[in-house]
């Protein structure tokens, strides 16, 4: 017997491409999932010119359980994220920081066969997280990685609730992040090109918000501890420089070509820290749910039908800039 | 009253002038120190062009003391490093964190009048700090800045006694990097251009020791969980990447031009994270000391005559990479 079902891939073009994917029976911790949704985030684009399933902010319900698996069963609200699976062996894994081991399976990087633009998955129990009831599916899709990521930031290098946060951009990881760091007591401040997301932005949470199109330095502003960079592209340092008090830390979250460039004697001098990471390992995804769950935080989504149709529009209303901020793709039958 | 004291400075040529400074009577904490003898730095030579009095790694005794001292009595042996004053009541004073004050006095930009290349000096007494018997003179005054400079990396950033750390140059500051990081129980690692000072790097408490030259990646070494690089320029990044366990942290403490450039996704990937930092604030200045005097760590010297010709031959054997490890001025009458 396999498990037949529904994916949606990349291809060499760029055009998304309608398919099958057949797996083995379920053995071990796997769970087979039915989607009800998922987020596209700006790695899904990345990846359209490449011969895999595309989708990595997933959202379902267990609909089949292995025989090793012992905490979930049918029925089960779960979600998935970036990562598939670890070694659980190696320091990494130990410390609990998982999503660093070097046998990690990430998206696009492992098990190209599925993913979470698909009518079913197939994925380890211990990589699938349960979602608080007080989280519609919807909501929950896009925190699966974008909103795992800005927390992330946000939860693991010491952002204390007085500290003075900025964020810049709004979009999938922004608006998200404004939200997580309101809720955590930060005084946020917000840095987009132009006013025209300045109102959403405030309700958001944000207590300032800065254009800076044409600002060649943002000088007169008090300075933040802590400098998230949700842009899909590295912003101009030189402009940022005058807003980073000593001490500060910048999070660039952006995927990116290139070097990260910065001023050698000021980030000296300053003290400044640059902290590389990625998606959240798993404790922290659990917290991160948890507290959106409590807190109320809620992406704020554009859906999009799962299919060929859908997914090509909706990564286009992204690459176009378009996107208010998070699409989900919604399936298109039972 | 005045208080007239020799002192040596550079000059636009770059060539060391002997000059007179005259103080006014001691006030408030102000303290007057006879200089023992002084550490060498890397930033002397970047300011010999300037016409400034050279010399932050002070060494000294008390001679006098100003109406409001209360710690410090004539006699006391007493040292000074980079800085000199800072505000006391902004919030980097207040967190312990002065060397970030807006205010701060440092050398180079204030009190250009008095170095320690000097047969004396007025300083606050907040920021002269007691010497441990422990320490002579001469191993004290290349803790001031070269000392404090690396314990400060190693001390203020989560570098636990089991991590592996790997150091970058040997030099005036790598030379004490390997005996801190030694005594605080960490596997150290050395790189550094040829084989010449292995058996130097060893004996101070290296456990491995890499040559550079030539080599395009270091591949099939240990992770290093911290890598502090006390060059005086920056190092190729690529060399290093395949070094860095994920999480780890690199510390630039070079004074260099330009901009700190570091491959883009790679520090991203593996968690890296950048730290900018100068000297010690005084608790940790005072931390190394006890430290130092505890474990019996000791720079290694080399002695030139605190005169125009001794400096500047002293700034010639520094320029010239053949300083062994860190030079000492010691003035030459009572």
């Amino acid at each position: 017997m396999t498990i037949d079902f529904k994916v949606f891939k990349g291809s060499k073009d760029g055009s998304i491409v309608e398919s099958k994917t057949s797996k083995p029976d379920l053995t071990g911790d796997q769970v087979l999932v039915k989607v009800s949704c998922s987020g596209l985030c700006g790695t899904d684009e990345h990846y359209r010119h490449a011969d895999m399933v595309l989708g990595h902010e997933g959202m379902g319900v267990v609909e089949a359980t292995g025989p090793a698996v012992r905490n979930l069963q049918k029925g089960d609200r779960v979600g998935w994220g970036y990562e598939h699976d670890s070694c659980g062996r190696c320091e990494n894994c130990l410390k609990g920081n998982e999503t660093y081991c070097p046998e990690r399976q990430m998206y696009g990087y492992a098990n190209l066969d599925q993913g979470s633009f698909a009518s079913r998955a197939v994925w380890r129990e211990a990589f699938l997280f349960k979602i608080p009831d007080a989280l519609s599916d919807e909501s929950a899709a896009p925190l699966m990685c974008g909103g795992a990521t800005v927390f992330n930031a946000l939860h693991m290098y010491n952002v204390l609730p007085t500290a003075r946060v900025g964020i810049i951009g709004i979009g999938g990881l922004g608006h998200l992040a404004i939200q997580f760091a309101a809720k955590m007591g930060c005084d946020v401040v917000v840095f987009s090109g132009t006013d025209s997301k300045k109102e959403e932005a405030l309700a958001l949470g944000a207590n300032e918000f800065h254009a800076t199109k044409g600002v060649a330095e943002l000088t007169g502003i008090k300075p933040v501890d802590h400098l998230l960079v949700t842009t899909s592209f590295q912003p101009d340092w030189a402009t940022y420089l005058p807003v980073l008090a000593a001490g500060a830390t910048i999070y660039p979250l952006s995927v990116a070509e290139g070097n990260f460039s910065i001023p050698y004697m000021p980030l000296i001098s300053n003290g400044w820290r640059v902290q590389g990471m990625i998606v959240a390992s798993r404790y922290v995804q659990n917290r991160m749910l948890a507290f959106a769950a409590l807190h109320g935080i809620k992406p704020m989504v554009q859906k999009f039908p799962m299919t060929v149709q859908g997914i090509t529009d909706g990564l286009q209303t992204l690459k176009d800039g378009n996107m208010r901020y998070r699409g989900v793709l919604v399936p298109q039958e039972a």
